[in-house]
């Protein structure tokens, strides 16, 4: 039972936002983090996302006055752009299907199709959309509709497309954020940056968000700005 | 070092979609997860979330034809539903704002002062909305306006308030799930539910979302559908 180390692992994470100049955090860290990340469980095995590693002083550089110049940026020994990919979607559910194609070493079985037509069929559907906007509109109108009698999966707008891609890419920041912990190390999630701006520096295309700027160093004492609060367990849990 | 059991968790964690109806999970393990859940860092610490864990078997045989009757809930021997509490910032930003004046032993110093202001002044202007939507306008023409000359925090709309809620109710998510990982137990985060039934059942407000549904139990092998497939490493990461 790996339980207690867990434990361990979630209690010594806390956002640090000052690092230690003199502490180099190797590349393999880094690298272990993010594979740690991928392994996230994600939107229909979409993976909608993309991770910029800021490691070069000159890139690092560019990218901290965009974080306002936050200790948690100005420390970062390395930086991780972490970005939903929502304008992949063809590619990836293609990407999906064809996988399922390989493994299938004769005819596909009941549960093989649903998979393929899943790719296929679904997925187009809930990802397509037109610049004015008449998908998301038969999307919700067909749902609500077809929800009237009877249970029904809410099918969304942008906005709904937009919240599928950040939290499947949140999935993948906390893996990332527990696996630097689990090497002694520190990390700092922001959201304050001038997203405008990043995305030109990374030269992203328009459909690409980013989700969130992980810094990673050795923290220190003063990059923790105090106790950790949070609201009692009862007030956010409900037994039903 | 607890990289290699941290490893070991994030290895182990496969969603299962068909859980052995001879395995009863304690409520201890559910319990450890969402206490787990909750260390997850959130945006400014304002932890809109809420968990509502499922074990009754009337509220989860209610919930199990909200889930599309999946087998991942059907067999479910907990339900937790990950909800987002957007509804409830004035009251947490006041949480903090007095968990801070608390812990100040004399006068506030620098740091404290900007934490105060920051939960009274900035938190509001962040999270406030009216019917209209002016609020959201004038925020956005204020980024841009400001955004011209340097970087600035891109404020934003409904759509982006609503992203940022689930982003943190995802980090939780991750961790409940891992820890569910390290008891040797499986866990299936679903998204495909009638999120306007589900919200009925739980009785939940307008400015309340379902952030995902995860059921817990002892996996079966029949329950995971293939092996794990991901894009190849260097398609998603991109080092600068």
């Amino acid at each position: 039972m790996l339980q207690n180390e867990f434990q361990k692992i979630v209690e010594s994470r806390r956002s640090n936002r000052s690092f230690d100049p003199n502490v180099e955090i190797p590349n393999e860290v880094i690298e272990r983090a993010l594979k740690n990340a991928i392994l996230a469980p994600n939107s229909s095995n979409m993976q909608l996302w993309e991770f910029q590693w800021i490691e070069s002083r000159e890139c690092l550089d560019a990218l901290i006055p965009l974080c306002l110049n936050q200790s948690a940026a100005k420390t970062a020994k390395h930086m991780v752009v972490f970005i939903t990919r929502k304008d992949k979607w063809r590619s990836r559910a293609k990407w999906n299907y064809e996988k399922i194609k390989e493994s299938l070493d004769g005819r596909p079985g009941k549960l093989q199709n649903r998979a393929l037509n899943y790719y296929k069929k679904l997925i187009p559907l809930v990802y397509f959309n037109d610049p004015i906007g008449i998908a998301s509109f038969l999307r919700k109108l067909t749902s609500f509709l077809l929800g009237i009698q009877k249970p029904f999966y809410r099918l969304g707008g942008k906005a709904e497309q937009r919240i599928v891609v950040h939290k499947s890419c949140a999935l993948a920041a906390q893996n990332f954020m527990l696996s630097i912990a689990a090497e002694g190390l520190h990390s700092c999630p922001m959201e304050g940056f001038d997203k405008k701006r990043v995305k030109r520096l990374l030269q992203l295309p328009i459909g690409a968000e980013i989700n969130m700027i992980i810094s990673v160093g050795k923290g220190t004492e003063k990059g923790v700005w105090g106790p950790r609060y949070r609201v009692p367990f009862d007030e956010v849990v409900k037994r039903k």
